[in-house]
């Protein structure tokens, strides 16, 4: 697991979480999860073709589409796992554990 | 998947639903789906650009992969509506209620 | 939630589908998932017990969450189903298929 | 946010989490649960009450079906961010984050 970015690292062009405790994705989990979201994406790009023929079935439709957002899971359990690991475990030591649950909750219940 | 579907039958009336032996989806429905995938995928493609960046923030693409699902879920929401109106809602009349009920009780149950 | 349904039609053959004005459910669906209902409420009230003990873990009750929802998943499936083949099959020759399209998508997408 | 119970609390009935980390959910967390379970269980047996009548309609039963899951939905996030906060937050510095992040992520994605 790459460990989270040292403190000093900070984010000139001002897009990112710019405190002195910038967390950012794990190299490996950034890179798995980009492998899976373009497996995602080949098949998502599988069922638009399949919705140009006048004669696609609706259920097969709305099978591919449950497919491609088990994928879409995937990924998102390989990014939760990366963050729980990297950031949340860590968070007690680092100080910002509240801050850490409140984001962590409010993505995981949004809808 | 559709119980006995030749492929020489076509759909000249573009209503998607023409005989017992060949339910295909509803042109609108088609089209609505399609457009909505095509956003759903510049979703997933700006999230796949978001993961080039080392610098990106966990919580961050999990926000925006629930943004995908949502769309997805939304594309989702019109075949299923497309197929209930054109198919199952006629399934009786048509004579093949319990296939139809059974196909899509394992779609929408599968995992 | 039914269109138009006048209580004091009954449903003596038991098939839980009566005239365009009285959608009930059948009568082996209801029975089905009040069994299986009873089965969930069992579950749930051994959460409910295993929540008094100040040494259970947080996971432990999670998992046994999951488990309750499980099951009412299942219960929602056999009233779907039953619904599905009574009444959603049958409603273009009884001439309330949008209606009965509308307030179906209307209970499978709300949140 | 009650602590987590010192290490060296033990479990002598040998009926929970074992090792010197003992850790049990906080008590405000168990107390919050248990008042919002009890809330679902109402719901609930008003559903099985429902189910009794023959005159019943399926997609109320549905409704309130989701009604009863968006409850139960409650209780498990209230865990969840008890866990997160007591648990998961400390677990780097008291040495068990792999171990906690594998059990939260299989509990997560367990279906």
């Amino acid at each position: 697991m790459t460990p989270t970015r040292p403190a000093e690292v900070t984010d000139p062009e001002g897009q990112g979480h710019m405190d002195p405790l910038h967390l950012c994705m794990p190299g490996d989990t950034r890179k798995q999860a980009a492998r899976r979201l373009a497996i995602a994406r080949g098949h998502l790009d599988s069922i638009r073709r399949a919705l140009q023929d006048p004669d696609v079935y609706c259920l097969d439709i709305l099978q591919q589409l449950k497919a491609v957002q088990g994928a879409l899971n995937g990924v998102a359990n390989v990014v939760l796992r990366g963050h729980l690991q990297a950031h949340v475990t860590t968070a007690a030591a680092r100080g910002d554990a509240a801050d850490l649950v409140d984001e962590l909750m409010d993505v995981l219940t949004a809808r």
